[in-house]
């Protein structure tokens, strides 16, 4: 008889739901302030839309099953092939570069338990057809800007960013082979995480000698844009290399984000589909996961929607944000009432049937008591409810259409008449 | 390679979403003035939660799989159970009415095609613990608030109400007895859509004689308070038997809704747990399906939750919604760019990329090309993405801190310092 949710699966109460709705506007208000329009697409999608070109990892966490059409159909895991196969669609007709946004709910079954949550919501800001650095920049800034309007200072944050063009560069001078790579992006990607050690044994047992993978680590742990465009440099590399980079970095600090960005070519995010920028946000102490993940996917589009449009773009979630903003007593307050409109007598309740309408058509909050209460019990309801104001009609008040306002913070009352309940009495007498 | 979404299921370009959101924004917008708050659950659900309580129709429909971890499983259907099962889980703690409302996505797989989606957003309002009258003018009243809230004129819609007890009442009266009620619901269900012929054919195979089978679709075919009324007087019953129905048509009157009610002895509605006053409401022609539907279900929370709380409440789905929104002609406008910055040489993109920024944290939605371009193509540029506003900056501007503003809809142009680019500036000269 007694059911629960899902394991993996969240109730959203009225509190929980507050503080995902405010997430959720802050990214839409966010995002349209860039110009980006929203998108979304079908929660179930055909199976292979996934298991074609998601990484292995997605497609074994797929909530996938047969409908009883017999298509073989599974939940969205992910946004970016719902994205790649609707403007694949339509890629004649849209004006590109496409600026788009979403705010899909996604779900991955995760064996592995320890509390983790098998769906959240994540925002995916994208701009595609257009390989400039000031794309990158510009999706990287949204994503800053939204942190900063949650309330978030800059030094809560931290966005470390990188280019996989320029790491490459530095590692085949390094020594690393072509079909090294795979693996020495992967060490790089685990510098802070592993020890040395292992991550050098790795790379051995890869064919990678022990004095090229020590060059590997000393790569990974680079930091700063001088420090890396010293290195590539000194690679004999041309600096067109770190041409795209460097132009991001500064375009960030022209748009006043400097202070908040680091250059760090441990960032290589796991995903194999990046093919330039690459960035991460992490909360200042790194006590949690990502906040943030994205980068520059030229060939995605092409390998999932058959159309060759290059792409930057980054999916942020909503649960470590929701952490992360509880922990800074950010979080949302609690919207009560605005008004609530009490009859004192059964003869009253036509009455403030009308009045409440009225105010709710001036756009305030208004509720009363759905059954006849004593005054007492009315004006503790209101309270609980978070009224600021009572608007009370008794006989005496509608003999003379006027009502009795009283501001429930102050306890200060006063009688008025009924064309005086303006929005602007309210703005001012709350 | 070419993958489509499943057929039932939207893609949602920007135009969509926007109408989508629209909708879903004056739900909540609405449901908050009357001081409902907002609750969500999984869209993924046990299936048992379905199976054990819903109606033949919806478990037959349902979406339903075995998860990885061997859960049998559902996607959401109704929102209805889950409610059930929230508000069970914390049935002390919340307090009573509980006035919540959700926008869930639901699913059902209709085998039948012919254009039928698979999917549709849902508002769902409900008033949970409290059986007045009061509390289903209520539900009625958001939802006539929300069609009016959308540009709806109250001769676009009709909002039809009944009362299952006084139907119950005047076919027990006419001669059906208890085990014939379902049969004889169904048939007043149908008035509208069957031939008489057919109906009695029904109704007396169910073992209902031919005069009370005749009977029974006169009563379904009453209209008007008065009729109702005085159908109810005629058999013989109190007038308490019409009471609850009386008194919520009348709390609508003082509502200032009265005009778009009608008492309609037909509707009864499909699902089998209401137990009082329902309704729906349709479009003036009839021409399409149902815009909302609801009505009071005592005895839903104990069979689904095991709490003993009575409940009424309606649902009001997205998809009828936009058919009728476009029909009326009231779709949403693009919202278009407010600023569109533009940087004459390279060596004022910088500029650009501060003032962009400045201008975002105003609020405004601001863009710029993410490439060098000539003027000329700059400014097609930032017609076809709708902006109001061009702000130039040239090597003559920025050497003296200002900003050429040429005002795209009249053509007018201006210099100003940067220092006055306000938010009231923009206000005003946009």
């Amino acid at each position: 008889m007694y059911h629960r949710a899902l394991s993996g699966f969240r109730d959203f109460y009225p509190p929980e739901t507050a503080l995902r709705n405010h997430i959720i506007d802050t990214w839409r208000t966010v995002a349209g302030r860039y110009g980006f329009e929203e998108y979304d697409g079908p929660p179930l999608e055909s199976l292979d839309l996934y298991t074609e070109k998601s990484g292995q990892e997605i497609v074994e966490q797929l909530y996938a099953f047969e409908d009883k059409g017999g298509r073989a159909v599974a939940l969205r895991p992910e946004m970016t092939p719902t994205l790649a196969r609707m403007v694949a669609a339509r890629a004649e007709s849209l004006k590109k570069p496409i600026r788009w946004f979403s705010v899909p709910q996604l779900f991955r079954y995760e064996r592995k338990q320890r509390g983790r949550l098998r769906e959240h919501y994540q925002l995916n800001v994208d701009v595609i057809g257009e390989r400039s650095y000031l794309a990158d920049a510009e999706v990287i800034a949204v994503a800053v800007d939204i942190l900063r309007a949650l309330g978030l200072a800059d030094s809560d944050f931290c966005v470390r960013i990188s280019d996989r063009n320029v790491i490459r560069a530095l590692l085949i001078n390094a020594g690393v082979e072509e079909g090294q790579l795979e693996c020495a992006y992967a060490a790089v990607d685990k510098i802070e995480r592993e020890k040395a050690k292992n991550l050098t044994e790795m790379m051995v047992k890869a064919g990678i000698d022990e004095r090229t993978a020590t060059e590997v680590l000393r790569i990974a742990q680079l930091k700063g844009l001088a420090d890396v465009a010293e290195a590539v440099e000194k690679a004999g590399q041309d600096s067109e290399v770190i041409g795209e980079l460097d132009s991001c970095v500064d375009a960030l600090f022209s748009m006043g984000m400097g202070g908040v960005v680091t250059v760090d070519c441990s960032v290589i995010r796991g995903l194999a589909y990046y093919t330039g920028v690459v960035f991460e946000i992490f909360d200042s102490q790194r006590s949690m996961r990502a906040i943030c993940g994205g980068g520059r996917y030229d060939g995605l589009l092409e390998s999932l929607g058959g159309v060759d449009l290059p792409g930057v773009g980054f999916g942020m979630g909503d649960v470590v944000l929701s952490e992360l903003l509880k922990d800074r007593g950010l979080e949302v307050e609690r919207v009560g009432l605005d008004v609530f409109t009490i009859a004192i007598t059964p003869d009253d309740q036509a009455e403030i049937l009308s009045i409440s309408h009225t105010l709710r058509d001036l756009g305030l909050r208004v509720e009363y008591p759905l059954k006849q209460q004593a005054l007492g019990k009315q004006l503790r309801l209101a309270d609980a409810r978070g009224a600021r104001i009572a608007v009370i009609v008794g006989p005496d008040e509608r003999s003379e259409n006027k009502v009795l306002v009283k501001n429930l913070k102050s306890g200060s009352e006063q009688r008025v008449h009924k064309s005086q309940l303006t929005r602007e009495f309210f703005a001012h007498d709350g």
